[in-house]
């Protein structure tokens, strides 16, 4: 049994410093991100200088900047620089570039000579790059040396390094010309050559490759890391899988912002102003805004209509609404489709045949349900109006089942991104083209 | 340079044998993945047939199941055997649950005795669950043997193992009682005993685990693979790095599924007949048809109004969609801070007080531009009418925009999952009171 962060704090003021230190040797490090926020200032800088080095690291590489900030700024000297000497250069310069103009100060004072050779040359790229990602500590070695000697060389080093597990083969100009895996090292014999055994076939990614182009190679090839070269193929650094799963989990956060309208990275909310929200969020909201008055348009144009069928009047949110969902739902199996490359632009014609199918379906079925409301619940109106009702639901529906799955798809194959109009503009869209579908069948059904 | 697939395609019957095979020894596998379904049967059987051994272990992995069922068909049975010898347990154990009755009887013939007794043993769990995700081959030692001994072990058996890089040490019971990592063995002298060098704080997940915390685990402490132990803490196999980041896109794709309202397991498009998809589909579709049914008794108590004030109804979709816009992108936002752990239910207030913020300066900014609007474009509607409409629109947003983040809090806080009302569910509740604000206010201002 583990103890948890809870019980620790409650009894933060009653034990010894040492007693304290030997709890926290028993906390899972996991309970303590989890929980992390759920301490006061005090309490958390009183816990974190009671944690071991190690702990240390590891809790502040997964803090938000605000609290990193404010335990470093509690922090002695010296407890900042042993910090520092533990941290990872990506980890530097992702911290560097986020903390305020005070604590930067003194972090950058604190750093090796190294340490800031390091953070020079990383600060250099765009961090949504494939540079912006990587570590400048891989093993590298020459194509001459035997299995031993790399075997003896990377001993030597195991403590230093990010990633021990390739093997990156240079030649005199740090161009990349082979990649061995560790594994591959130890199932070889002592005296055989590095050359020999290596693998020449190098995958490799761009400096200024996309973040998320980086991922999707890693995930391809099943990689522990991907060599990161300039165009002259000279290594600059590798990216392991832990950033990776990072940058997996920031694509999917601004995936789901573009459904409801939004744009750009990933907002910590607590941390973003009022102002920052208002920034990422009215723009879309007015354009929608703007888009969606057309149906004041559609609208004008029955109202006549209205003052002799009330009914139609009081059906026509239900029947946007349950467009706009069928058509989102449509949206959504086609962008995710497009985003896992099970399917391309020439299965359209597949597409369109099952969503048609899909669509006829489930436009009887929700026909039939607001069939049977309409003429049993209150306000209760007459079969034919009921029908009439239901039956231009099952249009709207198909209709928006229908477009809902051939629109991502055209605008995919021009080149952009479907994800934007998958949500709010596609409703938008459907409400115009849905109500026009639905006033003028029943104009046509009710004679009006 | 790399040939594409597209270039050897052409090329197909025109080349012998040995060509084809040498051109494809020159494409990246990424390539052959994403093209493979721009093949004819005849052409993607003739390529598979073509690559190298590793590259058809690869590729198969990466293929849907129809797809890997059909080559799978085409292929004798000395060569279905070398294949499944190169596959790993978990993906064999994946396979055979997907494949046809037919397809998966000769895979089971051709299965060597020892992936057979391990397939059998992996079939026993939940594919949802961290048994599900494990392979049983790791490298387990005893904690008596020195540094020495184990690197000769696994220098013996490197090639057969997934994973080389971490030695999972077991007693006599095969019970888990440390890890030692490849790295820490190559840091350490050739004399120490393994005892010495473990970690015995392991972080392990038990075989019920379900797969996000899995993933969750693995990700905390960026571990390349966690073990997967039994009750009495018995060491039954390993998830690895490479089956997790599955899992993630595979819940990513849940997540947005539900905010789309639909629930489940990710549906592969093209494989899944129109049955499955309206199965999916229709039961959520319904649910919010009948709960939105309830806007049609909000505007039947109004409906007297709407023969005084037309315009009135002219200007409802825009203020339903643009009230749903803005409280998706609050409940995003949340749902997001919740998943991610930055937000608790304890920051309740922190929000509140920062959408009331965001809501009123969205309600201003939009209520001017419907303001605008109304005045200037046709159907032109008077400036008491569209102060009326643009203040209705004010309200409804600064609603929309609070509930919008308050309720996945408190839904959260109970234990479910706020995601599933995220998108449609949320939309229909701020259509019934937004359509209650908008026309109260409107009732009282117009004096109708």
């Amino acid at each position: 049994m583990k103890y948890s962060l809870e019980y620790i704090k409650e009894y933060l003021n009653i034990l010894k410093p040492d007693e304290i230190k030997n709890l926290l040797l028993e906390i899972s490090l996991q309970d303590l991100i989890e929980n992390w926020n759920t301490l006061t200032p005090e309490e958390s800088i009183h816990i974190f200088k009671s944690l071991n080095l190690e702990m240390k690291v590891e809790l502040i590489n997964s803090l938000t900047y605000k609290e990193q900030e404010m335990i470093l700024s509690e922090l002695n000297v010296e407890n900042i620089k042993q910090l520092l000497n533990e941290m990872e250069p990506d980890d530097i310069v992702d911290f560097i570039q986020s903390v305020s103009h005070e604590v930067r100060k003194s972090v950058w004072e604190n750093l090796s000579e190294e340490a800031k050779k390091e953070t020079l040359f990383l600060l250099k790229f765009d961090e949504d790059d494939a540079a912006g990602l990587m570590t400048p500590r891989y093993i590298a070695i020459k194509p001459s040396i035997t299995v031993a000697q790399a075997l003896k060389f990377v001993r030597k080093g195991a403590e230093e390094i990010e990633t021990v597990y390739y093997f990156y083969v240079l030649d005199q100009l740090k161009r990349l010309i082979g990649v061995v895996s560790l594994r591959d090292i130890l199932a070889a014999k002592d005296e055989q050559i590095i050359s020999g055994i290596m693998e020449t076939d190098v995958i490799s990614v761009h400096e200024d490759t996309d973040q998320e182009e980086v991922a999707k190679t890693l995930e391809t090839y099943s990689l522990l890391a991907v060599p990161v070269v300039d165009k002259n193929n000279v290594l600059l650094g590798i990216v392991t899988f832990d950033d990776v799963i990072e940058v997996i989990h920031e694509e999917q956060t601004e995936d789901v912002y573009k459904m409801v309208a939004m744009g750009g990275d990933p907002l910590p909310y607590l941390e973003s102003s009022v102002f920052d929200l208002v920034k990422r969020r009215i723009p879309w909201l007015t354009v929608l805004l703007i888009v969606g008055t057309i149906t004041t348009n559609v609208l004008h144009h029955y109202e006549d209509i209205i003052i002799g069928a009330a009914f139609l009047f009081m059906f026509m949110p239900v029947i946007t609404q349950t467009g706009g969902n069928a058509g989102s739902q449509s949206t959504t199996l086609i962008i995710r489709g497009l985003a896992t490359e099970e399917l391309y632009f020439k299965d359209i014609w597949k597409v369109l045949k099952k969503e048609l199918m899909v669509g006829f379906i489930m436009g009887l079925g929700t026909g039939l349900v607001v069939f049977i409301r309409g003429i049993l619940l209150p306000p209760g109106i007459s079969v034919y109006s009921a029908f009439a009702i239901s039956l231009s639901l099952c249009f709207v529906v198909l209709f928006s089942t229908t477009i809902g799955a051939i629109a991502p798809l055209v605008i995919h194959k021009t080149g952009h991104d479907p994800t934007v109009m998958s949500g709010p503009l596609m409703a938008t869209v459907i409400d115009v083209f849905g109500l026009t579908i639905y006033f003028e069948l029943a104009k046509f059904m009710l004679n009006i």
